[in-house]
């Protein structure tokens, strides 16, 4: 039986700011530039989230797509869209909201609602010029 | 001597309908959703077709990406272009047309027509926000 | 009052086929080439609408991109989307559905719900490569 | 002597909150739904500014590309660029950051700097799905 | 009878230098800084040809856009891709390749195949952030 | 600790030609096309560098992007931007300036100003239809 991956990609856009209140200003400053605002900055975040597994013969699906998109529109979209980062999702009161630990939240929102081993990797376009690859591990 | 991967996108547009037809109605239409239409939709799709393989220093090239490109219009876009993937394409009679079969038909297609273990990677976008990825396995 | 234009992109995905009943089958192979495919083909649509007027002081809008996205969602999308343009949608009884009457249509539907003169162009994307654009005129 | 417009693009990321402080909570919560999160939001903003005129004949330019992008880069990126417009830039203490109008501050950071006639419209994409064009009336 | 545009997007690479040969050394560095390579560099350039017209109730066209790739490869992309339009290209003996002469060019090769009027706009894209327009005037 | 990677795009333009000086003029036309014109051609390079780590709980980083950023500006863009390869960048005296072996170039000029093990990936794109993958073996 023939395995492969699908991926979806989802929009979602957010304020944020990187601060780490447990170093001075000046580390601050220094480790995030710009993105140090005290007053937040913000991007369009693209995630594409990617299932592996058989093909099932009667369907031809790996998983169906539609159920995909709903999973990450619940799970993350309706979470992280419109919203300030710091300030609105608590899991970010004890974590940076860099692009490196929002896919790390991306996946743990994700993956305990499909069936073990089955997410792949959510990779996440901060800009049209950068990204990140999280595989769980 | 390095070895590498070269990547060659290739366009095709196509009807089709997702429909079992030893399951019922019902099953189908609960399964497929609007995708079960039994006047069919379609798609522009979008392979990406990867072959790997030493660095040829005559060359610089893994493989010639002109003869990749007419290796893949020979045997996927002139099969599959402006044809209804239900109906014109003799293989989707046993298989639902999904992009995960589709991608598996892409494959058997141009993996028979290079050196075993060339062919690394099928990938096949259904719309801009989703694709389908099929090595082989 | 500065004016300007706002202007939303839609995505939707439908099977056609380009066949006039009035002329000899010689002439639509002609002049439709693979398009007159019997069992249709199809295409990923992306439909740009935009709309132009002055920006209200109040809110900065010239129109909420919200009531427009619904707007188009309701007129275009869910008529079209996974549709056979031939067959499901009566208006193409009476019309080619070619990019150029797709556009036409697209403009009727969603004209007539807006305050005169505020439709100034649809933007229709057949293929990545092919736009047509209409303007009511 | 042919005329031709000529085209730069140039990005930058910002947070905002739609509020207009001399409306009620439910008239702004109505009106600017998920974007008057009073924590703001943000977004990957796209500019694409236009100018216009005779090509010289002795450089083949209507304008040296690389003067435009650096007009825009001070003029506007470096304004905008990872900040908070609501807080940051004084002009939208008096204008809802819509996009409507940052294309407007945009226009007027600009226009001012370049011949009479010569800036023809700036276009601000908000995200890849909608977009705002303004030409200065 | 309904009026529109159709515009098809057509792909060429090409190598070229800004130089001046009428004009000092210094002269060319300082108009042309890194484009006055005297070694040359190069561009993946997309062109969009824009033909208006009536919509022929017979077939739904303005013009088949199959003609209009056709006429576009023929008179544009099999005489610049892969070329250096300085010593390939007669025309660019006379003119400076800028990306606007550029556009010049492909509306002149276009312009005298089409009936009278037909032709509305070239749109020459050099890089994917910047653009020219020509409309032949 | 969670693992990830990061990516940086990266754009520069160039011209090149591929030619084998130890080969044959009928070999080089026959293996190389149009790629061989004796006066180059060119493209729009797209670079995107991937790099792996552990995230770093104080920053949330696996790397700064804009440390990855100005690394390959310097040691890539810098080199190979407004560049004839073959004329203008000493190590393409001795290798095809392929797609493939600019991407060994690009890796090389990274790698060794990286810790050992953290450059993960090269990826060019020469066209939007065509790229190369190369991952340091």
């Amino acid at each position: 039986m023939p395995t492969c991956t699908v991926t979806r990609r989802v929009h979602f856009n957010a304020a944020h700011r990187l601060h780490n209140p447990e170093r001075s200003d000046e580390w601050n400053r220094t480790t995030f530039g710009v993105c140090n605002n005290p007053n937040y900055h913000g991007h369009n975040y693209e995630l594409e989230v990617t299932v592996g597994g058989d093909i099932d013969p009667a369907s031809g699906y790996v998983l169906d797509i539609a159920v995909l998109k709903t999973l990450v529109d619940e799970r993350v979209a309706q979470i992280l869209d419109h919203k300030n980062l710091n300030l609105d999702v608590p899991w970010f009161r004890d974590h940076i909201p860099s692009a490196e630990n929002i896919a790390v939240f991306c996946w743990e929102q994700i993956a305990t609602h499909l069936p073990a081993g089955r997410l792949v990797r959510v990779r996440l376009w901060e800009t049209p010029r950068n990204y990140v690859d999280y595989r769980g591990e």
